[in-house]
């Protein structure tokens, strides 16, 4: 490939194509797009975050010119903390993420001097041989922006995560005039938001759950209680508006909600004309159905407040007869169990439940596939990526372009780490780049490798047994009776002697063994022999480990 | 209550009230009705197989007269080996639900003597004081049936896994006639399936399933590989057929799949008029466009044939460019990640993949609102208890019921373990009996209690670390130092010296505590330095075991 030509490098997210991390390079200049964190899979137990590895940045880190955060949402911004730790560049982000991101940096020492800067839409930033625009998109967070990057080869349109909301709650539709303008000279490559590629039609607008709101929060005989995503804070707006309308009072539970409608009220995303939002203390001395309550937990977090008061045990609000509880919001894949059992224990204890199952208390945040045609029109890109998606949901978004009329050549469906270099008039996959994932576990990033989580899973499988072997550390000789103790294994009162006959074929091994002087062949004899005894008598296999000590 | 009264007794669904087994019960007898296994949910590791507990049954086994199966699928019939070992009851059952029995009892050495009758619909069993007729359903497997029991009080009639689809492959439709004339007299008690209790209008018949095959199958240019469950045996005749049609020849592939086929052929649940099906190896000799490939592993399942045909490691089916993927199933809840990621290795191969969320290439077994109406409609029942189904089903089950106009003092949502007591005009639930699961580990039946369960899930999390004391028999002190050793806790090469000094903790911690001559009270100093240590290195809290031993 000739020296001038721009590489694009989605960089991580397990699973979902450049969704938490792109790189975009031309000759010396590199910028990113996003940092995010995705939630660890059932594969990986005990690993609390997985971050993008960004080996490939940190061994250019010289070229590496600055990040530009599309929103606020955790799977966009959650890695500043461990990235800004290798690369010292500057951040440019959007008002609403740039006060979530600030606070977030607070609690992480040695990062006060990270340069973030606050962007305002439609007006260009130059870094290196980029000149970045944002510009707004609608999507379930305030101040969501995609990003118009002129390089020397043309102009490329990332929209990160969006939908096309004619009537957004905070009057900020997704800016298709401005986008349209930008694009009037043609687009090189577009980079589009597949989350949702293979819905067919429209995302019913935001304001289309205001409406069933309104009318749950009006008709509602009791008290209402909501359960939606802390980052909705167009959601927050409309139950409190809903409320105002039917004479109710509104009160926050839960710690992330509490802070956020807090943040949003002082940044100005919020507005309580009405006055409607009291303290959970001033509740009590309301009647039920001039209440609402707005909290955590839609997605059946063990510790949110909703799933605290599903159980009954959340200090401030018990489930009464007449309560009617709305989750506004649409389970995340994998959290569909824990959603439903929630919704069974509020249920148990009188609630009515509406979901998203049942009622249009729910709409999300990504283009379906009418609005994704809308993008490809209005930018008319030469060549294409669709991102933000499983590899089918890829596959489905760039079968769209093509039937858009991008030619079929330039269509790209990437995979992380895969770099595809694009001239003024063609593209190919040249490299690739490390794009594994790294993790976060107990607060630290670590190589969490594969044989650590293997071996997690086989000890959640069948437990652990250990035997401990006292040896004479002049002959090498096994001096006593092996121990043994087990954990996650089995319930021992279902075979009480089972351990005791362990420790006699542990013994036993030793002694056949007693000629060996070397401790290896002795514990490995002794491990073996305890294996075929514990399957042979239980059908299970524990982990085993055998420690021999010297004395 | 007086003695003249029925007791209804759900025993186990784990989470699914009823689901899986059931006990009714008149003065002396206990007829019982299913007998299946569930699988395990993410919080039981390692646990193969969840079965209901039976204690009430075995205590109570000189009244227990029979077993009555509904249908073939595992979730009613698994159970059985393991509750004939304690109860030597006769099992009444469908003819494909008998012959699949047959066959996994003769698994079980020890039950050969097991009194297991096939039955014929529409004649009437006579068990104690219960008349017992099996009458036609239709669901995902053939041979379903629901049960009208005739008792002291009244009308039973248990609905069995349902729905109604009056154009069913097989022809035998839900015999709404016969139980029409079964119910003239007035019913008693409506025991019906909740599954799709939330979904509104009818569940579309097989045969829609049928026609969008033909045209898939009709319409691919290449080889069409479809995927479903190995006992939805209408849909494979529907692949058979349409496959007749366009002149292709079917292979099966995958274990289960071709066992069931073999068995649905002789018993004549399948038939083969055009002698599509052919060996795999003939497929070879074909070319695509004339093939058609039936497998297992619409679920994800890891070893299936579908994922091994995905991850490119099948012996004998490779795709090929031009090759169409059918799934025709639907992920059962938690499975979506798996499938999702089955669906991306057929595309990165090359294959078009359609499945249920872009093509209607598949239909539920369970009846929804409209049909539940109708059953509710036919039955008109003076009680209703809804069954199969999380609490949120039965909830809106019972919502449709008291809409049908079934007094609302009449309507028993009970949970696993109730006993609803009925008189002639009205119920209580009276007591509990125990109705917690057992689990199956190793293919043998267990109490993996809670707490084994809750330390394999902290083994998972941050792996065990092990530390030896070796302890002088004679004067309780610690003699040399202790060893440490770990599995599934961290990758050691990030810190490599760190089992080193955690060591060194551990000689300290014996040392500090050289005077005290209790062994318990070193060892438990011992586990907590190095707790403390390793949570402060690395902010990690993995599961700690001391073992001294003495010499």
């Amino acid at each position: 490939m000739p020296k001038k030509s721009l590489r694009i490098i989605p960089l991580g997210g397990l699973g979902e194509v450049g969704k938490n991390m792109m790189a975009l390079e031309y000759r010396n200049d590199i910028i990113v797009v996003d940092a995010g964190v995705l939630f660890p899979e059932e594969s990986m137990p005990g690993v609390d975050l997985v971050i993008p590895d960004i080996s490939y940045l940190v061994r250019n880190r010289d070229r590496v010119r600055a990040f530009f955060i599309t929103h606020g949402h955790e799977d966009h911004t959650g890695a500043l903390p461990y990235v800004l730790r290798e690369l010292d560049v500057p951040v440019y982000a959007p008002r609403l993420a740039y006060g979530l991101i600030s606070v977030k940096l607070k609690e992480h020492s040695g990062l006060r001097n990270v340069s973030l800067r606050e962007i305002e839409p439609n007006k260009t930033i130059k870094v290196g041989s980029f000149g970045v625009e944002f510009f707004r998109v609608c999507h379930s967070i305030p101040d969501a922006m995609g990003l118009a990057i002129r390089t020397p080869l043309g102009l490329i349109i990332h929209t990160g995560d969006f939908k096309i909301d004619h009537t957004p709650v905070d009057g900020m539709p997704t800016d298709l005039a401005h986008l349209a303008t930008l694009c009037k000279d043609g687009v090189m490559l577009l980079l589009s938001d597949s989350t949702y590629a293979e819905v067919p039609g429209y995302t019913a607008s935001e304001r289309v759950v205001g409406e069933a709101l309104n009318q749950v929060i009006g008709q509602a005989e009791g008290r209402v209680i909501v359960a939606t995503f802390a980052s909705l804070i167009a959601r927050i707006q409309q139950i409190m508006d809903a409320a105002g309308r039917h004479h109710r009072k509104v009160s926050v539970v839960g710690r992330s909600m509490v802070n956020n409608v807090k943040m949003a009220l002082e940044m100005g995303y919020l507005s309580d004309p009405d006055e409607v939002l009291v303290p959970t203390s001033t509740l009590r001395k309301l009647q039920p159905h001039q209440t609402v309550v707005v909290t955590t937990g839609s997605q059946g977090e063990p510790t949110s407040a909703l799933v605290r008061i599903a159980n009954g045990d959340h200090r401030d609000v018990q489930i009464r007869r007449g309560d009617t509880v709305v989750i506004s919001a649409t389970p995340i894949p994998g959290n569909e169990t824990v959603v439903s059992k929630t919704i069974d224990n509020l249920l148990r204890q009188g609630a009515e439940v509406l979901h998203d199952r049942i009622a249009t208390v729910h709409v999300h945040g990504h283009a379906s596939q009418e609005e994704l045609k809308t993008m490809l029109n209005i930018t008319r890109p030469r060549f294409f990526v669709p991102v933000h998606g499983a590899y089918h949901h890829l596959v489905a978004h760039a079968e769209l372009a093509r039937l858009m009329g991008v030619t079929s050549d330039n269509v790209f469906i990437l995979e992380d780490g895969d770099v595809l270099e694009l001239t003024e008039d063609r593209g190919e996959v040249t490299e690739r780049v490390p794009a594994g994932h790294v993790y976060v576990d107990g607060g630290q990033v670590w190589t969490v490798n594969s044989d650590v989580l293997s071996d997690r899973r086989a000890l959640a499988r069948e437990g652990v047994v250990v035997i401990t072997l006292a040896v004479d550390k002049g002959t090498g000789r096994v001096l006593s009776a092996p121990r043994i103790a087990s954990t996650g294994f089995m319930d021992l009162e279902d075979m009480p002697d089972l351990l005791e006959r362990a420790m006699q074929v542990a013994s036993a091994a030793v002694d056949g063994n007693s000629i060996s002087q070397d401790m290896d062949t002795v514990t490995n004899a002794v491990r073996e022999s305890v294996s075929r005894f514990l399957y042979t008598e239980t059908h299970l296999h524990p982990r085993i480990i055998a420690v021999p000590i010297e004395v």
